[in-house]
């Protein structure tokens, strides 16, 4: 039975860079990745394949830093884990022994097996895996009526870009009152279903799938809450993903109530020497330590480099502790990102807040080509002004500025401190220095505070 | 005599928001704002109205702000400061007393005295001034010829404004080995010097301009020492600019070497109740609390938010201590940024360092449409691996990349602390997640300090 000191299993975002970490950091160590499928996908691009990439193969990504950095990988699926005598089972039929084994099965997308019609041909969903996307943009080449079920991030990018296409008639059905309500606050998420209304997109929100009809076993439209219909000759369902789990239920470990791999700061399963990475792996709150479910490829290799440092023993301490997530997109070049404790995950959590916010232009002056409102909204904490959450609308440099609060929540920056704040400005790529958006909305939130 | 309880001399970004900030503090108070002229200008702006912009008009700014919060303005000029009787004298003839005095006078043009021919007409100067940089723009719209002396960034971004227009001939004249080179390290100029080069300018590094040549009194061309001229319409001399204190210095206001008054971290002067705020003021280096002498727009601010709430006593603690540079320009559509202590201010002043750097893209997969090269360097110290400065070479989001840094520096954050470091990452706006730059230029210094 051949063995290695590291086996991880899949090769996404964070078995990869689980891997290439660890690999660099024991190069003495062997390490292997066993991976279904040869090619993978650079998971938050594959939205971009539907317009604004010329092919999916643009979309690839593969084990390359990995194996360039000594690793091995193999081609097959592990159906077994015997975390006793540290043996893994794949489909083909071999059997490894390890000293170290990484979960990094990820996430796949949840099918609603709630609708009527969920199993008509023609119901697809946004996997992550090469073939499939390949597939998918044939469909919708071809397609003229394609109605879009959730208006998540995956929802709204995949319409944005198929709406992109003359002749296609895109429509994006959302239950909640506005997309993106779990990134963003209502205002946010009101300026975000303008902008999708203002494209070649019918977007119905507050209106649920009630069932999806089709003739033949095809799709041939939905049917919505409101009593009416919309023509499909596909639907794509993108209302969330779950933790890609069952290998790991089924040999023996434990799941939380989200159907993640429990583990605890440094990725360790209750299992001795056997971690979990990423999606499939849980996350909690930075705030309150609760268990939450964030799924994102960023979080994802966050996690996955403190694994790879922390393999054989714990080398680099982590110094952030929970799970922040940072979400960005873009419809029709307007940024929208949050970071942190949004108003709703505040209230969820009982955590008491005021809000400091500023609205400017990204360019100084704001006459500059190129120029967008930039609006910056803080969520701080009235016990010591520490911003704990933050959300962005604006241009292109909202992508980076959002990375600026991201950091100030992780290091516990406070508004009075943010007010003495030394940035870097320039006419062509930020706002004023006399009204830099992030410290003007600290000043907005100190107002605030003292007011209270 | 008319009494204000603070009165303000000047009205540039440190005088205005010093006085916004503190009269929206104190708003019982009455301020005054003393300033020459009616019309003012932003002052990072100024290159782009030689070409980006329509007009001069479209760079204005004024104490607009300052007013709506209730402050007053008078047009005249400040000509002597009686600091025992608490008096100011101007130019007009009036006479003010005050209980808190903020000197905002700022800086002004060197003007090449040790140069042949320096007081030629059409020997010009980058004035922060309204009038002037109009008649400016008229002349150089006229020239043909233009050179221009000294390559920082206002010399860098004039040329690169004037050159877009077709017919005129740009050249920029820098002593130094390269542009830039205060900001960035050898490397990262020698980066920009090409895009200087490829542009409609002919760019002349190390090289001394010998002595402005003229013909009745005009100018006519420029010597240079390498024995060379080249015909010149008008010079444009940009090589630096020394803080505007001679009121203060007649006035008995203790300067230090750079010409500039000395202030404690709460921009007080040695004398009780006078400030001093922006390029006029003293500065020191954030690593020794050395005296260095930095002037820009967004450092005056930072300081004048600092001064605004803390004109009366102490209120708002001033978190970030020392003077943290941060610059940015963009030459070309290509952006050049640093913050803090790069290679050669860390030399100078004896520190010891080791580069983390890293080189990817900026969208991610790196095909997409609007991709640019990101390089990013950091300049982190051997002792903990904090971080100390930092440059970067890339696109727009460059522009606010830089500040993730500069909060970096100014929260001595460390280099493995950044590696658990959350971001937000998205296709159409950063790095991939799996190789974002500043967490791989901080695995770059860790490799290396490990090998020390």
């Amino acid at each position: 039975m051949k063995s290695y000191d590291v086996i991880i299993i899949g090769g996404g975002p964070s078995g990869i860079i689980t891997g290439v970490t660890g690999k660099k950091q024991n190069p003495d160590k062997s390490f292997l990745m066993i991976k279904p499928d040869a090619k993978g996908l650079v998971p938050c691009g594959i939205p971009y394949v539907f317009h604004d990439l010329e092919s999916v193969a643009q979309n690839a990504m593969g084990p390359k830093p990995f194996v360039d950095a000594g690793g091995e990988v193999l081609l097959d699926s592990v159906i077994k884990v015997d975390s006793e005598n540290k043996t893994v089972f794949t489909e083909k039929g071999e059997t490894f022994q390890y000293d170290k084994l990484v979960f990094a099965t990820g996430s796949e997308p949840i099918v609603p097996k709630f609708i009527k019609g969920y199993d008509l041909n023609g119901v697809k969903y946004i996997r992550k895996n090469y073939n499939d996307i390949e597939k998918l943009k044939e469909l919708t080449d071809e397609a003229e009526n394609i109605v879009v079920i959730g208006g998540g991030f995956i929802g709204v990018e995949v319409s944005e870009q198929l709406a992109k296409h003359p002749g296609k008639k895109v429509s994006l059905v959302e239950m909640e009152k506005y997309c993106l309500y779990r990134a963003f606050s209502a205002d946010m998420t009101a300026r975000a279903d303008e902008i999708i209304r203002s494209l070649n997109i019918d977007l119905r929100t507050s209106t649920k799938v009630v069932e999806i009809e089709g003739e033949n076993g095809k799709v041939s439209g939905v049917l919505l809450s409101d009593g009416s219909t919309i023509k499909a000759d596909i639907v794509i369902a993108s209302i969330g993903y779950v933790p890609n789990t069952q290998l790991a239920k089924d040999s023996g470990f434990q799941l939380n109530n989200n159907q993640a791999i429990v583990v605890d700061q440094y990725l360790r399963t209750t299992v001795k020497d056997v971690y979990a990475v990423g999606d499939c792996s849980s996350t909690s709150g930075f705030i309150t330590g609760r268990t939450d479910s964030i799924m994102l490829a960023s979080t994802a290799t966050a996690e996955a480099r403190i694994l790879g440092y922390n393999l054989f023993s714990i080398n680099l301490l982590r110094c952030f502790q929970g799970t922040l997530a940072v979400f960005s997109t873009e419809i029709n070049n307007k940024v929208f990102a949050s970071a942190g404790a949004i108003e709703q995950v505040a209230d969820a959590a009982n955590v008491n807040y005021v809000i400091g916010q500023f609205e400017d232009v990204d360019r100084h002056p704001g006459v500059l080509p190129g120029t967008s409102k930039l609006f910056v909204k803080l969520i701080v904490s009235p016990s010591n002004g520490t911003i704990i959450g933050g959300e962005i609308y604006g241009g292109k440099s909202v992508g980076e500025l959002i990375n600026v609060i991201s950091l100030a929540i992780q290091k516990h920056v406070n508004v009075y401190e943010l007010v003495s704040f030394q940035i870097g400005t320039h006419p062509l790529l930020t706002t004023a220095p006399t009204k830099y958006v992030l410290i003007k909305a600290a000043e907005n939130a100190i107002a605030k505070l003292r007011a209270k």
